[in-house]
C-alpha cells in the first residue's frame, strides 16, 4: 500500500506566500517520511473563503499560479493534491474553476475541477466558479488507483439523500465507473450543529456501497464567521472509520495502511440531532459548541493581530459564558473583566461578577457608572426638557444610556492596552428580537455567542461547570436567576425588570427560533404546532398568538441590527449571521 | 400603432400584496386609457433585491404565483408584461427563473426567462436563478411584433462592448432573428457614477444597429444600499431617444406613438466619465450624487417607518453636507442638528454649525460635552492609573471618547422622539483608512455619505451652495478650512490637529481610491502611475511610497469597520459597501 499524508492545514485567504510556505513545509516533511501521496484541502493555495478580493487584487491570481509551479517543481518522488483557484481563461465563464492539481514528478498531470457548486447558506460558489461538465480521470501510484472529488461533489448520493438531492448528477457514481481503489475528497467544510452525524454517515455509506476506500481531507481554521473543524479521516471498503485527525487544529497525519489514530471528538458530536422536535436538552451539541467558539476566538484574534480581550461582567449569564470562552481561548492573563454597576445593579450581581473573575483568575476591576451617568443624565434631561413626550427618565433612553456608557468604557479600555479587543456579549435569542443595544452590549470587535440561544447558554453554563478542568467557575446563582439586563426597576415590584417580562419566556422564544431555522416554519405553522413549551405550561391560544406576533414584529425591527453585528462564529444549525442568511433590511417579510 | 404604458413602479421585495396592489392599480388605469400594452420592471411582483427571504418564508412563493393568476384574470383587453420569480420546480436547478410573464386575454401566454445572469458587484443572480438556455418567442399585438429581454440580456452587444463582453451569447442578436418591430427591456438597474452614459449609448446603438424600436422599463426605488433611478425610456429605429420617464420617482408613462415627454436628468449625468484619469473636477456627477442620496434617504426612512433624523453638527464638512441632504429628503422640520462642542472645539466651528442650522431652518440645540466628558475622563483616568502604557490623556482614547459620547447623545435623542433615526456622518475616504470611530461618527441608523470621498464632498458643497433653490446655505468657511475632527491639540502649534497631518492629503488619498476602484490598481501600479496630485505638488518618491504604504496598512486595519457600517447608498463608480465588494476581514490582501 502507498504511504499517504493528510495535510490538514489552516490557511489565510489570499495570502499566497503564507499558504505556499505551509504547503511546501508539509511536502518536505512528507518526502522525508517517504510518503507516496500528500493531500491538501480544497483551495489550499488560494485559501477559502476569499470573497471578491481577486477582483481588486488581480496580482494574486498570477502569484497563485507561479506559486503552484514552484510547488510542482519541488514535488518529485511524491504525488501531491493541491486545491487552487484555476482561472477559466475565458470571458464567457465565471473567473475560476474550483480545482485540485494532481502533481507528479514535478508536473501537474491533471486538474480535477469541482462539478457541484453549492449556493445556499454560507456557500456562494457560483459567484466565483464555473462548474466542470466532465468527470476527471483517476490517477495511479504504484498500481493503486485514486479518484478525486472536491467537497460538494461527494454530497449528492441518491441512496443516501433520496428526495433531498439538489443536483442532477452524482460525481461519485460517475467516477466509480473508472474503478478507483480509493476516493479522495478535498474539502473546506464548516462545522454546524448536527453536521458531523451526516458527514460520517454519508462517507461511510459511500465507502461500503462502492467497496472503496474513502479519504477526506478538510481544512482546520476560522475565517469570516465560519469555523472549519478539520477532522480529516479515512474509511475502509466496509465503511468503517479507520483514522481520524484532530478537531479544531492543524494536523499532519501519516499512514501506510490507511489506518491510524482515531482522534476523539467532542461529547455527542457524532449523534443524530432530532431537528423535528425542539427540546431543551442540548447535550449532544454543547461540547462542540464550546470548542468551536473557543477555536474561533483564538483564530480571529491571532489572524487579526490581537492578544487580549476586555468585556463587561454584569453577573449575568451572557457575559459570564463569554468570560469563560475568552479565558479558554486566550489565557486568563489576557482577559480583562470590568464590572460597571449602576445604582440599580444588585449586590448579588456585583458579587457574582467578582466571584466569576476570581474563579477564572482573569484581570478584574470595577468602574461604577454613577459618576459619569449622573451628569450625563442631568445634561440630557436639560436638553430634553422641551421634548413633548416627556419620556425621559421613564424610558428606554436611560436603559440604553447605561448599556452605551458601558460599551464606551470597554472601547476606552481597549484603546489603552495594546492588541486588545472589546467583546460583544449579546446572544442569539436577543439578536433575533432586537433586545440588544446598538453601541451597547452588541458592540465590540468580536461577538462570541451571537449564534447561541439563551436556553442553550444556560445548558452550556451547566456543562462548563461540570466538564471544564476547573469545575464550577460560574457561580450557581448566575445559572439560576432569570436573565435581565438590570437596566430598569419595575415600579410595582421595586425589583429590576427581567427580560422575560418584557418579551416572552426564553424557552418559548428559542422554540420559535428552532422551528424557523430547522423547518422553515412561518406564522401559521408556528401557531398550529404543539410547542414543547406547552407540555409543561398551560397557555391560551391567545397568549401563544401574542408571543408569536410579538416575535415577528420585534424581528422585523431588529433586522437592521443583524446587519451591523460584529464578526462572530456561525455554530448553530442555522443562523441570522449575514454570511449565512441574507435578509434584506427592507422587505415585506422578516 | 399600439398604445403603450411604461409602469415605472417602486416595489418592496417580498411584500407581494403591496406590489400586487401597485400592479393592479396600474393595469386598471392603463385599461381606462385604452392602452394595448403595459410593461412592468424586472421582478416587479416579487420585488428586487429579495435576498434569501424565500428560504425562510416559503409561503411567499405560492402567494406570488396566486397573485400572478389574480392579476392575469384582470388582464383582458390589454397585454401586460410582469416580472416575477418563476419557480424552476426542479430540484436540480436554482430555485427560480428570473422571468417576465406575457399576459393576454386573462392568460399567461408566455414566460420570458432571463438568459444572462450577472454575478459581479451588487449582482448575485446565480445564487437564486437558473439561466434560460433558449430564446423566448416574440408576441404580437395588432400585427406589431414585440421581443422581450430581461435587463442583462441586453448587455452583451459585441459591436458595443467588444473585448469586454462577458458572456458567449447575445440574446439581442438571437431575438432579432425573429424580426420584432420593438424590443422591450424589463430591468432593475441601480444608478452609479458614469453608468447612464453607457446605458444610453448602448440602447441607442442597439436600436439603430437592428433598426428596431427599443423600450426600457426600470424600477424606481431604493433597497439595501442600492438606488434604482427609473428613467424608463424609448428609442426609435434610428436610435434617437423619443421619450424618457422621471428620475428617482415612480412614473406612469402613456404613449400612442412611442414618443413623449423627455424628462430632464441631473446636470452632467449623460456625459462620459473619464475613468482613466483622476481629476478633482467631479462636475458631471455632483447633481446625480446629490439626488440619488436624497432619494435613498427618503426611501430608507419611509420604507422603515421613520420620519425624523438627528445628527451631530460639528461645523465640519461631513456633517454639514449630511444636514443639507437630510433637509432636502425629510423636510427641515424633521431634522435635528445637535452641536456638541468640547473644550477644544473652536468658536468658529460652533458658529459655523449654528449658521448652517439657521440657514437650513432645521431644529437646533447645543449640548456641551464637558459636563459629562470631564467626570468620564476622571473616572477612566482613575481606572487606568495602573495601565503601564500611561497613554491616557495623550492618546486616541480621549479623542474616541468624545466621538463616542456624541454618538451616545444622538442615540439618546433618537430614543426620546418618535420615528427618529440618528445619522452617521462619516465619509468614504475616512472609511477606507479607518479614520472613523466605531460607536462614534460611523454609528447611526443610516450613513448618507459613506460612498462619497472627501474631495468630492468639497465639490458637492460648492455645487449645493450654487445650485439649490436657497443659495449658500453652507457657510463658506466650512468649505475652505482643512478637514479635522477637532479631537486633539497639536502641542507644537497649539491648534487642533487636522486630518491630513495624521493621514495624507485628501487629494492624494482620493486619487488612490479612484485608481483602485476604476482600474484595479495594486501597490506597484499606484507607485508607477503619475498622480494628478503630482502635477501640482512636488513630492519625492519616498513620500509617495510612504503614503501608499500607509493607505494599504490603514485599509487592512479598517476592513472590520466596513463590515459594520450602517445601511447606506452605493453611488460612486465602485464602493467598499459589502453589497458591492465582498472583502473578507481575514485575508492576505486588503
Amino acid at each position: 500500500m502507498n504511504k499517504v499524508v493528510l495535510a490538514q492545514i489552516n490557511t489565510i485567504a489570499g495570502n499566497i506566500s503564507y499558504n505556499e510556505e505551509k504547503i511546501i513545509n508539509c511536502i518536505i516533511q512528507a518526502k522525508k517520511q517517504n510518503a507516496d501521496l500528500i493531500i491538501f484541502p480544497e483551495l489550499a493555495l488560494m485559501g477559502y473563503p476569499f470573497g471578491d478580493i481577486f477582483m481588486r487584487h488581480k496580482s494574486i491570481i498570477t502569484r497563485q499560479l507561479k506559486s503552484l509551479e514552484k510547488i510542482a517543481a519541488l514535488t518529485n518522488d511524491i504525488t501531491a493534491l493541491i486545491g487552487f483557484a484555476e482561472p477559466t481563461k475565458n470571458t464567457n465563464k465565471k473567473p475560476f474553476y474550483n480545482s485540485v492539481a494532481v502533481i507528479q514528478n514535478g508536473k501537474i498531470i491533471n486538474t480535477v475541477r469541482k462539478r457541484l457548486l453549492p449556493n445556499y447558506c454560507e456557500f456562494n460558489d457560483y459567484r466565483y466558479f464555473e462548474p466542470s461538465d466532465k468527470m476527471s480521470e483517476i490517477f495511479e501510484i504504484n498500481g493503486e488507483k485514486y479518484g478525486v472529488l472536491v467537497c460538494e461533489d461527494s454530497f449528492n448520493d441518491k441512496s443516501f439523500f433520496k428526495d433531498e438531492c439538489i443536483y442532477s448528477i452524482d460525481p461519485v457514481a460517475e467516477i466509480m465507473e473508472q474503478k478507483p481503489d480509493t476516493l479522495i475528497n478535498c474539502s473546506c467544510s464548516p462545522t454546524r450543529c448536527g453536521k458531523e452525524y451526516i458527514k460520517n454517515a454519508l462517507f461511510s455509506s459511500i465507502a461500503s456501497k462502492y467497496n472503496v476506500n474513502y479519504i477526506y481531507v478538510n481544512q482546520a481554521g476560522y475565517a469570516d464567521n465560519l469555523c472549519f473543524d478539520g477532522l480529516s479521516r479515512i474509511y475502509d471498503k466496509n465503511g468503517n472509520l479507520t483514522l481520524r485527525g484532530k478537531i479544531f487544529e492543524e494536523d499532519f497525519i501519516t499512514t501506510d495502511n490507511l489506518k491510524g489514530n482515531i482522534n476523539p471528538i467532542p461529547i455527542g458530536m457524532k449523534e443524530k440531532i432530532d431537528f423535528d422536535n425542539f427540546k431543551l436538552d442540548y447535550k449532544n451539541d454543547l461540547d462542540r459548541t464550546y470548542k468551536s467558539i473557543v477555536f474561533a476566538i483564538k483564530e480571529y484574534f491571532r489572524k487579526n493581530g490581537f492578544k487580549k480581550a476586555v468585556l463587561g461582567l454584569s453577573g449575568g449569564l451572557d457575559s459570564s459564558i463569554c468570560a469563560v470562552l475568552l479565558t479558554d481561548a486566550l489565557g486568563k492573563e489576557n482577559v480583562w473583566g470590568i464590572s460597571m454597576p449602576s445604582r440599580i445593579t444588585s449586590a448579588e450581581s456585583k458579587n457574582d461578577a467578582k466571584s466569576l473573575a476570581a474563579n477564572l483568575g482573569i484581570n478584574f476591576f470595577e468602574i461604577p457608572l454613577a459618576e459619569a451617568l449622573d451628569p450625563l443624565k442631568s445634561m440630557l434631561g436639560f436638553a430634553f426638557q422641551n421634548v413633548k413626550s416627556e419620556k425621559f427618565d421613564k424610558s428606554t433612553t436611560i436603559e440604553n444610556l447605561q448599556a452605551r456608557l458601558r460599551a464606551t468604557i470597554l472601547w476606552s479600555v481597549s484603546n489603552e492596552y495594546k492588541q486588545m479587543l472589546p467583546v460583544a456579549t449579546s446572544d442569539k435569542s436577543e439578536a433575533y428580537i432586537g433586545y440588544a443595544t446598538v453601541n451597547g452590549d452588541m458592540s465590540g470587535g468580536f461577538a462570541p455567542i451571537a449564534d447561541v440561544t439563551k436556553t442553550k447558554l444556560f445548558a452550556l453554563g451547566e456543562f462548563l461547570n461540570q466538564n471544564r478542568k476547573i469545575k464550577n467557575v460560574i457561580p450557581q446563582a448566575i445559572l439560576e436567576k432569570p436573565p435581565g439586563a438590570e437596566l430598569k426597576i419595575n415600579p410595582l415590584t421595586g425589583k429590576t425588570v427581567c427580560a422575560e417580562e418584557e418579551n416572552m419566556p426564553y424557552e418559548f422564544l428559542d422554540e420559535i427560533i428552532w422551528y424557523i431555522e430547522t423547518q422553515g416554519f412561518g406564522f401559521d405553522d408556528l401557531l398550529n404546532h404543539k410547542f414543547y413549551y406547552e407540555l409543561e405550561h398551560n397557555i391560551s391560544i391567545e397568549q401563544k398568538k401574542e408571543w408569536i406576533n410579538k416575535f415577528f414584529w420585534k424581528s422585523k425591527c431588529a433586522v437592521y441590527k443583524w446587519h451591523i453585528m460584529p464578526p462572530s462564529v456561525v455554530t448553530d444549525v442555522h443562523s441570522i449571521n449575514s454570511v449565512e442568511y441574507r435578509q434584506p433590511i427592507i422587505s415585506g417579510v422578516y
